[in-house]
């Protein structure tokens, strides 16, 4: 997944900077990317009813500028929501204070917080980093990992993905990456996740390439079924490829598609692999469903039922908790129909124990990636969901994140 | 709650047993009660679309003998339920048995299955055991206790309460006993419930109150949000305390039901405290919600959290996580009119962090019963759910059942 990334495979025209502002005692908690041309920008934000500061000023920017935004700044430590003052003179006064600082307007920033909920939002200090952290910016792959440090809470490493393709003769180049390893639950963008393509594009239909995409992958993923405050997934195109601008969903709007759909899906699944505390990837497969919803709730049921993802923690066998969460998810079926294949072998036939080997099952789901595939023999609906097992370090990490 | 029980708390007319038949390696795993003269029963079971043989058959026996049953004989270690063979003739044969030995019909008995889903049922043991297990019964106290023994699983103890009240000039008693403590969740009754009673009651009136009183009690509690497939609670009342049988909702209903009430209260709050792994009781009330229901999809949410669970059992007064669960539930409120009161502190102030002692708040927190108000200042619903916390014991626990 993070391989190494290379200067070539930076979009071209786009800066980015991370420095420590001191909100974390000794780490990189505050980021920046800039376009150094107009671009347009597409982003999508949480759908949780407590949005945080930040959000409710990204989304009035993005409004604001019609979709033509230049810049994203992320700080790490405090989310900016819920805090003890209103936290909305903070967002905008750091989208002012960086707007000023690289002549531009303040509607054209995307301003972003991540962390603790509560507590007090120390934006001095912010506001104290922004002429250093805008005069320091480089345009080089190490600089953009440095800003994927910077967005980091839980997590236990970067996140980083890059695709090329070719349109109109010309290599486009989409860069992304993504923070988050908990409170991950599919709804609408479920973390933080930052992209960058020098593709030219016109602001709709990047809005449309980036919803449907996360349908797929930022929006198939879970981690502990919890949705954040903050969450937000925002793309800089600025066109500096010299690639024709995209402006119907052609041949080129494909190319590009599939490119940011790969994009997406390894960053989606880098979340999960590195999912708090967990030591594996979990892919549920759900086919034969009354419809792709119908789908969609079994497979989010499994994947956050703490009973199916701790026994995938003992590499146990136990499908008996895999169809008893389908069986509860508010979906209706005939479980004397389903049949359920974990780590390849079938375990459930027709709702029936299928004879296998518990040994060689458990021996199996000792990989760092599982499958579960749960065929209902109900129809045509399908949905694939990404999760991870949860052990005792996830209670762990979670029972003591601010102490 | 699992004070000493004496014999003069065990309804007349009732006998228990308790036997080890071979399904466990040691311990109990067959349990019977029988009425002595015909009996009203109601009972509630699993709504989950996966459901166990027994439950089949104990549904059908409830409807064909139209509410009067006489006796529940009960299994542990294995559910019953998506076995290698049809289960259901397994269920029926061990009611025959029973039925046969006792001399009633087989419709009078109530089976239930609980422990593994999957595997071989070895009804043979269970057939090979029922002899002994009716001759051998006993009315008293002790007898009944190692009936709550017989049905446990994952329990760390078994669970029952008593109470008593007085209809017509007669004592009336109402005993039960319940086990589960993971694989709880509110929706129906979401584990095994078994009450007894020797007030006289219709099977109408039965049923109604205990429909009733499942929504504030076994339906208000959760461990880990999932469901199981053997979920039953079931109420016997043979009217051998001699008071006037209750035909009505009058004074008598009443006063019954709110005995009854105490009772299944008592148990529910007993499930939680015995959770997989729980250190604590975490009540939550959701007030001034737009609607009854409303609240309770927000208690729900926030109870099953695995972030708020085990912030709990860190003691971490984090209530943003609280908030977030909220703001996730489906139910639209406004955040910035919302109040959350933390083991009897105010921490959070119309949607703002209200400044307290963390220091305070998490020695609070470290009791066996911690209370959290959320109000939403949106209406007149409130509802109450019960959850625990969630520690690396209960990963523990859940990731090595089988092994």
């Amino acid at each position: 997944m993070n391989s190494y990334l290379s200067d070539s495979q930076v979009p071209r025209g786009f800066s980015f900077n991370a420095v420590h502002c001191g909100l974390k005692r000794a780490k990189l908690d505050l980021g920046l990317v800039v376009s150094e041309t107009p671009a347009s920008a597409a982003a999508l934000f949480t759908t949780n009813q407590v949005v945080a500061a930040p959000v409710l000023i990204s989304r009035e920017n993005l409004r604001k500028s019609k979709g033509r935004m230049r810049a994203v700044i992320v700080n790490s430590a405090n989310a900016n929501c819920c805090t003890e003052k209103d936290g909305r003179p903070a967002a905008r006064d750091t989208a002012a204070a960086l707007a000023k600082q690289i002549g531009m307007d303040p509607s054209e920033v995307v301003v972003c917080s991540t962390g603790v909920i509560g507590g007090e939002f120390r934006v001095e200090k912010i506001l104290a980093a922004v002429p250093a952290l805008v005069k320091s910016r480089g345009s080089d792959a190490v600089t953009f990992t440095q800003f994927a440090r910077a967005i980091m809470t839980t997590d236990t490493r970067p996140k980083w993905a890059a695709e090329k393709c070719r349109i109109g003769g010309k290599q486009v180049r989409v860069l992304g990456c993504a923070k988050g390893s908990g409170m991950i639950h599919p709804n609408m963008a479920t973390m933080l996740s930052f992209l960058v393509t020098d593709a030219a594009i016109s602001p709709a239909l990047l809005d449309r390439a980036l919803r449907y995409i996360a349908g797929s992958t930022f929006n198939s993923i879970t981690v502990d079924g919890d949705s954040s405050t903050n969450d937000t997934v925002a793309i800089l195109a600025n066109g500096q490829s010299g690639a024709p601008e995209i402006v119907t969903e052609g041949a080129a709007y494909k190319t590009f598609s599939a490119v940011l759909e790969k994009v997406c899906a390894s960053l989606a699944y880098a979340i999960v692999e590195d999912g708090e505390g967990a030591q594996r990837v979990i892919e549920i497969e759900v086919r034969g469903a009354p419809s792709d919803e119908a789908a969609r709730q079994i497979g989010q049921t499994i994947a956050t039922s703490p009973l199916v993802k701790t026994a995938f923690a003992g590499a146990d066998p136990n499908w008996g908790r895999i169809l008893a969460a389908a069986g509860r998810s508010g979906v209706k079926f005939d479980y004397e129909r389903v049949d359920v294949t974990l780590a390849g072998i079938l375990v459930c036939k027709r709702g029936r124990e299928h004879k296998f080997s518990e040994r060689v099952a458990s021996r199996k789901m000792q990989a760092k990636h599982v499958s579960v595939v749960i065929d209902l023999a109900s129809g045509k609906g399908k949905a694939r969901i990404w999760t991870c097992d949860m052990t005792q370090e996830y209670v762990h990490i979670n029972a003591s994140y601010r102490t």
